[in-house]
């Protein structure tokens, strides 16, 4: 049996920190590196990356926000003007001391986000109301440097994103804007990733350093039976404002302060899609974002027919070029110092939603056969039915593997409403809807009472509806009242 | 006289540094940032540097080379691998030595460029001849710390580029590669910026630090009399792949060693483009890169008559979108609180290639007039041609100021055979054509002769007959027996 090398070894549900290692390794998406939580992104990851990006950053462009490029370096006093901003940051943030041989004057930091970087130039920028509101964003890398547990995608020291900073004259248009990107960060998790999200407010504990209120959607990993916050849209109040001078005469000819966004997307994306759908066999592509939809192989005859090979390796040809004129990203694996079981095994673990393979048979038959890669159901497919079969087909998967990620992560989610039912629920590793205060106290209450196995995700925006519902700080008074034997 | 506050104040030919640092700010490219070196991209630049990345990067994937992301940190161990290179960038790397309040136990570099960082990974992908050509890219920041003489665009301490990484079986594959390339190096800066520039091979004392050789595009600046090395494109040979290990089995069956190439362009043509086209009104862009081609502004009627400036506000925006339908980038200025007098000034200093005023004159006449940024030149446009005249005027524009640029440049080349021709024509910001040995020690010479003034651009791949040429080494032994008296 042909086996290929990169196959992986631990199964999803016996060891899941090892399997996703395996996954986003073998899967070709990641390449560890010699500095603790960096990593290589290789192209595989790159370009659903971009296909990402290039969506987003279309829609933003109609809402007539701009791309801009700040430096990636801040000093520590601009850093530190906003207090809570730089307490949440200063123990992850990496300074450059020296250039060359030489000390630098004054330390300088990398940006772990560009709000300090860009506040300055609103302050300039921004004079009259008729300069709002001012909405930019920018693609780049940030530094963030963490020692504990990195992981790839999820969790490293630098990471791709973008960031947008908006500036408006009124909180209402603030408000509206960081609903109007969370629906974004909705559209990319569910419609190209095929992952469910709750879309919810962050708890005050939760709320980026610095900022008003937070937004999220949150996604779920079954396996860890953890909640993963998955983008987040911040309205930043005035804070920001209020430190850097950000002020601009309104329609009344009076000052006034602006109100501030901040938001985010990261290359975590991809991790949580992986953790998501990856199976025991390796990666799962929703078509959506799969930079190669459909991968085609020859099946080339036992007998060395060196004629029917060639028509075989022809079909091939025309049938990725017949997907390709239809907008559908396929290729063909025509290498031939590989078996088809290789091939096989080698596209299963880089997760493409779609084999064709063409052998004799289906060159004599005029069809080809299609194997989906999430259900692993075979089809064979007429050739002249070929392009609106695999558009279906790819559909299908999108939908499928939405559908099965919402399915388990429903049936994930617990409502409870005593400390017991909390505990319990949290044992199970599932998601928990319970009543709750949003008090800070009680949130650090709950998670010194877990050991840190229960952090409060969001409240979402859009509730179902609470059967017996007790008051918003029931379970406040249950949990500082509960039994004390967890 | 309505005038635009951000006016530029300082003739070209007067103080050429100053008019530039003016130009980038006012036109609203670049904002001043608080650490030596770094700049604000502001939208106005970034949106032409996307334009550039999207010609560029469509192309490369033509030729199958894929885009990833390696980390921007590097130990100094990898540094260090190939001396020669480290050498190079030795004394410009910034080094990150803390993170949060703790020391790194070992400082840690920021990428200066990426050749040993993906060493180690080309050695470790590459096994067989089949997993040869590798040809990666990426876009990304790196950051070479300069402090002298900081200028936009020009030599800042951080910049966005994209770095080819590619390996080859044979030197054939790499040549080829490097000058497949040089091409695409030579259609931005031609095509798109509609800067002249010359093909050509650097000598090896300004050959890429750890390479085989380096192809050049070389730009002209006319103000200065200096060259600029507007991207380069090098053979590695296989220095890297020596010192990294990068072998493979060759068809034979025999262990061999790859061919590399490195190839880079950077914000840099951002810089050239506006010293080359920009006048004292301002930046002039060319309409290839110019993210807005055409801006509309009214002429509200001095009579106060609403009907009137009604019709004239919807001939406005009639006109945007039939040019947008058209493909051509163009929007309306129909702000109230500026007069038309001040957006002229506003759109002439950013640059846009042409403006298209409507007035209560042009409405009755079914007209618009139109004005290039170029040649000041004003046109009446009936609304019936009105697209294919805007085509026709942006092509116009295009060509002409490629040909201005190609003008002066040809102008300032000065063919040169001995010594004191050389240094008069030096004096009068020539860019000099002469034979030349390509000896380190003689250039080394000339450079200390000159007192840096000259410096060795390239010898070009497509030279030009010199009428009377003298061996090559004749240049040199004028330069080491020539008068003293320089």
């Amino acid at each position: 049996m042909a086996i290929c090398e990169d196959m992986i070894v631990t199964r999803k549900d016996d060891d899941f920190g090892e399997w996703y290692s395996q996954v986003v390794v073998n899967g070709e998406m990641i390449e560890n590196y010699d500095i603790t939580g960096c990593y290589v992104m290789r192209p595989w990851a790159v370009s659903m990356w971009e296909i990402m990006k290039e969506y987003f950053d279309a829609e933003i462009k109609k809402m007539k926000i701009k791309n801009c490029y700040f430096p990636m370096f801040v000093s520590a006093s601009d850093l530190q003007k906003e207090k809570d901003h730089m307490e949440g940051f200063a123990h992850e943030v990496a300074w450059v001391t020296k250039s060359g041989e030489s000390e630098l004057k004054l330390p300088i930091a990398i940006r772990p986000t560009s709000e300090t970087i860009m506040c300055p130039y609103f302050s300039k920028w921004i004079r009259g109301h008729r300069d709002l509101p001012l909405r930019l964003n920018q693609w780049c890398n940030v530094v963030r440097w963490e020692s504990r547990n990195p992981t790839p995608f999820i969790r490293s020291c630098e990471f791709l994103w973008q960031e947008g900073h908006t500036a408006f004259a009124t909180k209402e248009e603030a408000d509206t804007e960081v609903l109007d990107i969370l629906e974004l960060y909705r559209y990319i998790y569910e419609e190209l990733l095929a992952v469910p999200v709750i879309k919810g407010k962050k708890s005050k504990h939760e709320t980026f350093a610095g900022g008003l209120y937070t937004t999220t959607v949150e996604a779920f990993v079954p396996n860890t039976g953890r909640g993963v916050q998955g983008a987040t849209s911040n309205c930043l109040g005035q804070n920001f404002a209020k430190m850097f001078e950000i002020n601009f005469e309104n329609e009344k000819g009076e000052n006034a302060m602006v109100w501030q966004n901040s938001w985010a997307f990261t290359t975590r994306t991809l991790g949580v899609m992986v953790m998501v759908h990856g199976d025991d066999k390796g990666l799962v592509l929703p078509p959506n974002v799969a930079s190669l939809q459909a991968i085609v192989i020859p099946i080339v005859s036992n007998q060395d027919d060196a004629d029917t090979d060639g028509m075989i390796f022809d079909a091939c040809e025309t049938t990725v070029k017949l997907l390709n004129e239809a907008g559908i990203r396929a290729d063909a694996d025509l290498r031939d110092n590989y078996s088809h079981g290789w091939k096989k095994s080698h596209w299963e673990v880089k997760g493409v939603p779609l084999r064709i393979d063409i052998g004799p048979k289906d060159l004599a038959n005029k069809q080809v056969r299609a194997v989906r890669r999430d259900s692993l159901a075979e089809t064979d497919i007429p050739m002249a039915d070929l392009v609106g079969k695999v558009k279906e087909m790819l559909d299908c998967i999108q939908q499928n593997l939405f559908n099965i990620a919402k399915q388990k992560r429903d049936s994930s989610i617990q409502v409870v409403h005593t400390w017991e039912e909390f505990v319990e629920a949290l044992d199970h590793k599932k998601m928990i809807f319970a009543p709750w205060c949003d008090e800070e106290a009680v949130e650090k209450d709950v998670i010194a009472r877990t050991k840190g196995a229960a952090k409060s995700l969001c409240s979402p925006l859009d509730q179902p509806p609470l059967a017996e519902v007790p008051c918003a700080s029931h379970l406040e008074s249950l949990l500082r009242n509960g039994p004390t034997g967890e």
